[in-house]
């Protein structure tokens, strides 16, 4: 058994593995033809329109008072000035409004209060006469009926609620967010506690998995801890792609003794790729079953993320019929030079520092372990797979995995 | 009753009201002395830290191995090359080891599976020796027990809680999320239809702050329209302040017949701002009742935002004991002239346009009520207090509204 030991050496570049796995997804139908569901315009923070979203009503929807005063008709105020100021008759030549107030039919401005004295209770004083339309919001100042709102594919923000239900549109027809399962395995995983056996493995991928699919718009389930056995793993994939819309396997990626997750898929779907040319995370496994996306995502947190970023995210964007944002880039200069292997794409993660006028990288620990070194990272710099590095000083091109602001 | 109208003039420098504001809310404990609780790392996304949080094991908590193969004694291996290929005893001179495995005790190296032959079930065979440490993770090499993986006042990112869990830390002290109220008001105001009458206003603008409270990691409550009516107001104020940290009070915010609002903060509370110097926005009303902020913001939609922007946005992240991020900027050429009168710093929405090699700022609708404008507009262009603007082709500062990439 140990002679027939699969040796793992991958070559693939993941732009490549990338752009067969959408394809495949397209043409499976799983990225064509995209679910939609109706739901409230008030619970649509950041979800994608499956269509144009159309103005119901203008805004405003009827001629209305941009400020505190008076409505005239502007023809009655004409020849008023500090000479001679006019009398108007309240009720009937001058109607005191609020903003927001409609105008009565017939008038067209308003005088605003800090220009108008009332003489009693039935007269209005004014020295200047008004201008037609003045100080009035005609009738789609804002918002024209049956005009488009929003694009279809578009991430309603905050401000786009606020437009949609000030033009009468209260429903609106979005992507459903993508479900993913999250399966941790490995015999030698448990769940996080402060007193593990040697060997033990604390189970946190899971969550800093889930965390990233929420911030890609996707709802994420951790599914129980699977162990090593095939059957095990078979049944709880079989209930997650049942349940979700994207499987992510995590660990069981490599070429080890323990390692189903790639003989799973094959037998089980279509194996599309195990392992691409890069590092960290090259023992990654891409597969479709049952027309569903299955990604095995490496042990280590460094690759898992990576894995996930490069994978997972533009999966889920697709999706929600939306293309992966890009992350912010900075330029920076290199504070240290950077070697890497010929062959693979290296992610190395920098701190960025302000040094005058320029920004300084400095590649942090480049262990494919080392998850607080990535937490505490500002950006990765691409080295590309047919270049040995760059020297110090070189200026390159930052990846942001935080603001800038203040550095 | 007509004649005494307050007429409103406001001319008070927003960051002069801010700071007092912030000042009284130090003074008066809100903002010292913060709330804290204790959550579970895997609820902790975007959560504040209230204290530095320290490992409670190492990572790894014992020596690994960093690929699959054999562990081996460095020493006994020193002498195997391509001319005279070293055996090993399996089990006793070489340990066959999955990555994540521990060293047995007194191992000191790791020999890929790549560069071993197993000769059968007893034997493996290298030609080249090993280097001691060579291919093993060392106790600590992401994290040393005791370290500080956070400090206090850090929003957990992903990998922080990947890296939380896998130094053994299950629970996470951090600031609760501060509750708001939203209170719409206005007899005038409706729920949003497609068929309002004339006069009638749809209640947009709830629903627009609630997704900026959730943005800013408050959790919103609008409350039901309460209509012009001071008990009803009032009432309704005393049940917010009860049951959440900030209130704000939309619209009632100007000096209309029907606005209770600063009478109703000066009668049960302290009113430290009725009007600052802003455009759009100026109608903001600041107060503190039992010890908890209250604001009053503008019913115009684009004054709102500003508003709840300029005010409700720094009290939630002091609140939660963390500076509020500043929004990103980019320099940019004006393609129009800015005209703006003095005495009140403008905010003028701009749409940003690259023109060769330079960003050009064109401004946008400039009304407070033309809430799609601001939705459809890129950044913000200040024009402060003592400026009357800009001439078109001067080079102005951008506060981005959204992610400038792919413009």
């Amino acid at each position: 058994m140990l002679l027939a030991r699969k040796v793992f050496v991958p070559s693939r570049p993941w732009q490549e593995a990338l752009e067969e796995f959408l394809g495949a997804l397209r043409s499976s139908g799983y990225l064509a033809g995209l679910p939609t569901e109706e739901i409230d315009v008030t619970q649509a923070l950041g979800r994608v329109t499956a269509a144009p979203v159309y103005a119901a009503i203008s805004s405003p929807h009827y001629p209305a008072a941009a400020m505190d005063g008076i409505a005239v008709r502007a023809e009655t105020t004409f020849g008023a000035s500090e000479q001679e100021p006019l009398e108007l008759a309240l009720d009937r030549e001058a109607v005191v409004v609020d903003t927001g107030d409609p105008l009565p039919e017939g008038f067209d401005a308003v005088i605003m209060v800090e220009e108008v004295a009332f003489q009693d209770k039935t007269t209005a004083i004014i020295k200047r006469p008004a201008v037609p339309g003045q100080n009035v919001r005609p009738v789609g100042e804002d918002i024209t009926a049956g005009e488009m709102l929003v694009p279809a594919g578009h991430s309603l923000t905050p401000y786009d609620l606020g437009g949609l239900l000030a033009a009468g549109v209260t429903r609106v027809t979005v992507r459903p967010r993508p479900r993913v399962a999250i399966l941790p395995t490995g015999t030698e995983i448990v769940p996080p506690n402060p007193n593990p056996a040697p060997g033990e493995i604390l189970e946190s991928n899971g969550t800093m998995l889930a965390a990233l699919v929420s911030q890609w718009g996707g709802v994420p389930e951790v599914y129980p801890i699977t162990p090593d056995d095939y059957q095990l793993l078979k049944d709880r994939l079989d209930r997650a792609l049942e349940e979700k819309d994207l499987v992510l396997i995590n660990a069981g990626s490599s070429a080890g003794r323990d390692d189903y997750t790639a003989r799973l898929v094959e037998e089980t779907g279509h194996l599309l790729t195990h392992g691409v040319a890069t590092r960290p995370g090259k023992p990654v496994i891409l597969g479709i079953i049952r027309d569903k996306p299955v990604i095995g995502v490496p042990g280590y947190p460094v690759s898992a993320a990576l894995c996930a970023e490069l994978f997972a995210k533009p999966v889920l964007y697709y999706r929600q019929g939306i293309k992966p944002p890009a992350r912010e880039q900075v330029r920076a200069v290199l504070g240290r030079k950077i070697h890497s292997p010929l062959g693979r794409e290296e992610f190395v993660r920098v701190r960025l520092e302000r040094e005058g006028d320029r920004l300084v990288a400095t590649p942090t620990s480049r262990g494919a372990g080392t998850i607080m070194a990535l937490a505490r990272a500002d950006g990765i710099v691409v080295v590309p797979r047919l270049s040995e590095g760059f020297p110090a000083g070189q200026e390159v091109t930052v990846n942001l995995l935080r603001p800038l602001s203040g550095r």
